[in-house]
């Protein structure tokens, strides 16, 4: 079924659905940038099967989807009483904690749910207030996701002047969280602020997260881009074409080293030898202040079949030997400064990301 | 059919064929690297169709496939006197001009036949040795196109030390000439002579020449390689894992700019950052000293399908804009050294450029 939503994922209320009052909607990411369609689930078990086939992916959208699943599963529940509630509620967990074993996020919005269940200020006999509970729950953690985006959407868009070209790499945009995204946020916000800008977006070899995704965002937003080779950056940025590079990070050490998608080391460089600046934007939940340089971050090697095949299309001979790093680490020479959602750290940055961080923590305080 | 031939384009003697005692056996590069055929023309008819439809592909390949179609002609022709004979062979060339126009040494190698079949020590009535000639005309313009390119492989392995890892852009190997190639020939030659080298093969977006042809061709000579997307290579740079970057050049300006497969610049940039030397490997044919420098070069905007499809699956948005310059430009200051068949030159390229092509000049007449 296709149909507009305007999140990566919603909760909907639906009073008369089968699996209870709530719906909820996901854009399925496997098939685009070819169709748009939104899936619906009312059983916990069939979001967590979402999640395992990649219907929706990138970790914070992870955590509202898990976080959602647990909502469905207090409103499927039949349970009469608390303790009846409780253990369907954990037989839920369970299912969900297991469908991407690996990503943070999916077990953190769990067990953030899991706490609001056993809430003292609930009444400790009751069912429908707990119910009421995890939807409001679910929806406050996807409802924080967006906020922070926006934030740093807001805090970026300051770095994007009228007329500007920004190239972009990978996919940092709503689809990767709830809404806005990262890098992409900003770009979006500079947009809807009315700036006329133009986005270059390099298709993002081997998984072509910029093709597939990002470049549909910006359609479907309606941001001039143009789709490029990620061979091709460096030619428009030597014939001035490029005035700022913006692009997300997985993981920033405390020295402001970044850990990004492969290739964003090409880009800064590229981006430095011609005078461009560059910005990672990147929320402060993903600042390693533990680590002291990006050299310490292991870089997955991933399936060779992303750069073998294209959609099952296989390109090289059968029988070569890959190499295929996820990531790359960038250092932090080359970054102009770095976008948080508590506002834009500039070198040093030992400094500027400890204080980033913890305004960060004393604005999570404030919120409990 | 598929069997083994030595060269990308082979002249066969058969003397028991449908039209007459030829064969032109060339690789069927439209297939590679899932299939290796060879398809094999009796007809000059055919080799036209081949030139046209890809069969064969790269400037000097295609002149030899030329020369070897006006060869067929030649034996093809029923003419009983030297007017009919030549009245055919214009006939023949005009089938083959047309077949692809834009092809500078597809014209050249035609009107190379035309003034061989007028040769004054020919016998003015014969036909017979005008039909010896011909064959033996296109099969030496085949012999020095591999000559020019094993001497340049010569010169470039003396640039790679045993152990080596070599960086490759594109393809330069032997498919895109008679045999050998100019990069990739310096990398053969190199492991022929028994130095243990690797190379990293990045896969060229958006043709993915180096993923289809350029790994094909090393597997196929047991040269240890590693296919990498193009935005994998920093990555390997900055891990010291490049000892030498070789590329070719379709264009290099008199002050050793050079005009190279889109991405090039990108590699050049980050092998300075990185220490790394730099070198294009071109035959001197394609040194252009009239001009001036790199950035009067125009640069060819090619097919978006290119960027949007991949073996006609498509992996971007309908209606998406796109960006695909051909080549860039990636300036001298970058390049390390250029490999020629006349040996190596280095900064300043104004002085040594012009003397590895004036050398080349005193070789052809020396050959004449």
């Amino acid at each position: 079924m296709s149909e507009a939503i305007e999140r990566t994922i919603e909760w909907h209320e639906s009073p008369d659905g089968a699996g209870g009052r709530g719906v909820v909607k996901m854009i399925d990411q496997r098939v685009l940038p070819h169709q748009v369609v939104v899936q619906s689930y009312t059983d916990y078990r069939d979001v967590a099967e979402a999640i395992r086939v990649m219907v929706i992916r990138g970790a914070p959208a992870i955590g509202a989807a898990a976080a959602f699943g647990m909502a469905l599963a207090a409103l499927q529940s039949r349970a009469a009483d608390r303790l009846g509630l409780l253990r369907d509620l954990e037989t839920a967990a369970a299912a969900l904690r297991a469908s991407r074993p690996t990503a943070v996020n999916l077990s953190w919005a769990i067990d953030r749910l899991l706490r609001a269940a056993t809430d003292e200020t609930l009444d400790p006999e009751g069912v429908d207030d707990v119910r009421d509970r995890l939807v409001r729950e679910a929806q406050q953690l996807a409802d924080e996701d967006v906020e922070i985006n926006r934030r740093m959407a807001e805090h970026g868009a300051t770095l994007i002047r009228d007329g500007d070209t920004i190239l972009h790499h990978c996919n940092t945009g709503a689809l990767a969280t709830v809404d806005w995204g990262t890098a992409l946020g900003a770009i979006r916000m500079a947009h809807l602020q009315g700036k006329r800008i133009h986005v270059l977006v390099d298709e993002t070899r081997p998984r072509l997260q910029g093709a597939r995704l990002t470049a549909w965002e910006l359609m479907r937003w309606g941001v001039p881009m143009t789709l490029i080779a990620d061979n091709a950056a460096g030619y428009y940025m030597r014939r001035g074409k490029v005035n700022l590079v913006m692009v997300g990070s997985d993981r920033t050490a405390a020295n402001g080293d970044v850990a990004n998608k492969i290739g964003t080391y090409k880009l800064a460089v590229l981006a430095k030898e011609n005078g461009i600046p560059f910005y990672p934007v990147v929320p402060t939940s993903t600042i390693d202040l533990n680590l002291k340089n990006g050299d310490e971050i292991p870089i997955e090697e991933r399936d060779e079949r992303e750069v073998t095949e294209v959609d099952g299309v296989r390109v090289a001979p059968v029988g070569v030997q890959v190499g295929n790093p996820a990531f790359d680490v960038t250092p932090h020479r080359y970054v102009t400064g770095i976008v948080t959602e508590n506002g834009i750290a500039y070198p040093p940055f030992e400094l500027s990301l400890r204080q980033k961080v913890e305004c960060g923590a004393q604005y999570a305080i404030r919120n409990t």
